[in-house]
């Protein structure tokens, strides 16, 4: 099998947001870009910059030795890559799949690769389009390490911080999914808290300040919870359970007041309770974590 | 009726854990502090520090000019102040409360101190223990400005910063509880998180760093989402809804494969498909914040 070690060429599958802003960034560091999108007319932007814009995704892939993917999930990026086409043209190639999904589905992906002789990186993307290409970009890899340093020069235009996590496949995606899971259930504590601000008159950009210094808070907590969840302290001495449980009732009680949805934190408040009602009343809130997936 | 405006001496109500650092920084600032809990034997250690440990809470009461109450919730502060001998004591004497509860009962509760000639400042510590007289520190407070000036010199004690909201007795608790919600809904997905990391063999501490790389792009994305929420654009050009809903199906699908309960994120997800249903499909997530109170 022969393989393509050409470094200066890449191809972007999948125009959304972030694809785009992949493709910028590999065409601000001089690489040749090729790119598809299934929705066609996305492309524009790209390559009244230089980009080639392929008819389809097997000719996009016949461009470059190195195909990045990024688009919503993985029946799209299946969609995309397992037509008999580009399975051709994939062969001897380096597929590095930028979709986020679960650690399960970077998996299958990885076993079907190898199956087909394609060689297959799974990564995911930590941060948000306006950061890519500069140092706040975050970045994490899995697969073979071998592989990855193979392509790092090309890999690396896309700037930021970029951690290989490992020779398990899934082990970007199970990161992924569990920092996406922060971060989506922080924005629905936000989303619910600027509700309940505005029906107590307080405007979003009124309580942002104040959010923004909950978040400058959270980092060595954050450290701090970590340290008790892998050693099974969970000291409550300074904010024990019942207190947090205490918090929890007054939100759902002020929510509903308004008439305002509390169901994300009715769902947190249980999990405390549950905690408690295990006979852990002195611990801190984290004991949480260890019970969630206990019957 | 007479006031107490010696700015020499407070009285601390209740020594839990915030009790007795609120109480530590006034005699750190030279005040004279008079401490009463509850359960006896919390006050040992301030007392040794030259705090007076009263015998009940009405001769507590007695010994200051004000009086700052920080115990777990109203209901225990009314167990505490709406006693006949508390009453009596509270006279002319100014209440900080600094216990957290809802907006409503702070209301409620100034109306009580109204009808009994108590002169009455709600507050709320939005940091940890820890922060307590430190520049970390951060207070709000509501209700008159002009009572609130009179015991700044007192309250200055504390540290950090410290914001007056306003003469609505119940601003600095509706602030509270929204800033709370955030908090705790963003710990109930870190405990989540770390439940999930661990059943894909990654530990706390390995997770650790990347959640505070989280922590550390939130501060701009709040104050984004708050002019998006305000001006009622809810732009998914760079992240549509329909994208995080994407994210949210693939951290329930993954925790309950590893049979861990997505409570949590099931009812977010539940709120975002609620706004794609209502046609709401192209904007970004923070839409869900409009529609939470909306039948
Ligand atoms: N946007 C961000 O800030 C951000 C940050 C970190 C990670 N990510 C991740 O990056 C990935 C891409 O995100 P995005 O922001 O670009 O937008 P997105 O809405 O998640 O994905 C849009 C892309 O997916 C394509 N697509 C969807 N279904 C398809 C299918 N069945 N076959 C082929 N293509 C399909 C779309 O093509 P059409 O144009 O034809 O619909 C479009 O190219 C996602 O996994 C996301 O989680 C995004
Ligand atoms: N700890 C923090 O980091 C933190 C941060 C910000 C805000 N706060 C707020 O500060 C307040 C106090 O918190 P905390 O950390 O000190 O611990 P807490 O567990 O919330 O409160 C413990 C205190 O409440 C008293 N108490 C409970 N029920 C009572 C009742 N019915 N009558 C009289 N006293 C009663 C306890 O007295 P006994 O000893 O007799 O039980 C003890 O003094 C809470 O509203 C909390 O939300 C705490």
């Amino acid at each position: 099998m022969s393989t393509y070690t050409d470094q200066s060429a890449v191809t972007v599958l999948g125009l959304g947001p972030m694809g785009q802003a992949l493709a910028a960034a590999f065409l601000d560091a001089g690489l040749r870009v090729a790119v598809w999108n299934r929705t066609p007319g996305r492309d524009g932007e790209l390559v009244s910059r230089g980009a080639v814009g392929a008819g389809s995704a097997a000719e996009a892939v016949a461009a470059s030795g190195l195909v990045v993917v990024c688009v919503v999930n993985y029946d799209a990026s299946d969609d995309i890559l397992r037509q008999d086409a580009v399975v051709d043209a994939l062969k001897g190639r380096t597929v590095v799949n930028l979709s986020a999904d679960t650690p399960e589905r970077a998996r299958e992906t990885g076993e079907w690769a190898a199956r087909h002789g394609v060689r297959y990186l799974d990564g995911a993307i930590m941060t948000p389009t306006t950061t890519i290409g500069t140092p706040d970009a975050v970045f994490l890899y899995s697969g073979s390490e071998e592989l990855y340093r193979e392509h790092r020069p090309a890999l690396d235009a896309l700037g930021g911080t970029r951690t290989h996590l490992g020779e398990d496949i899934g082990r970007a995606a199970a990161y992924d999914i569990a920092l996406l899971d922060i971060f989506w259930t922080a924005m629905a504590g936000y989303a619910h808290a600027l509700a309940m601000a505005r029906a107590e008159g307080i405007t979003a950009r009124e309580l942002a300040p104040f959010a923004q210094g909950i978040g400058a808070i959270l980092p060595p907590l954050l450290a701090e919870f970590a340290d008790d969840v892998d050693d099974g302290t969970y000291s409550g001495e300074l904010n024990p359970i019942t207190s947090t449980v205490s918090t929890m009732a007054h939100v759902i009680h002020t929510s509903e007041a308004h008439g305002i949805d509390a169901g994300v934190m009715r769902a947190a408040e249980g999990q405390a309770r549950r905690a408690i009602g295990l006979g852990h009343a002195a611990d801190g809130y984290l004991r949480v974590a260890e019970l969630l997936g206990r019957r």
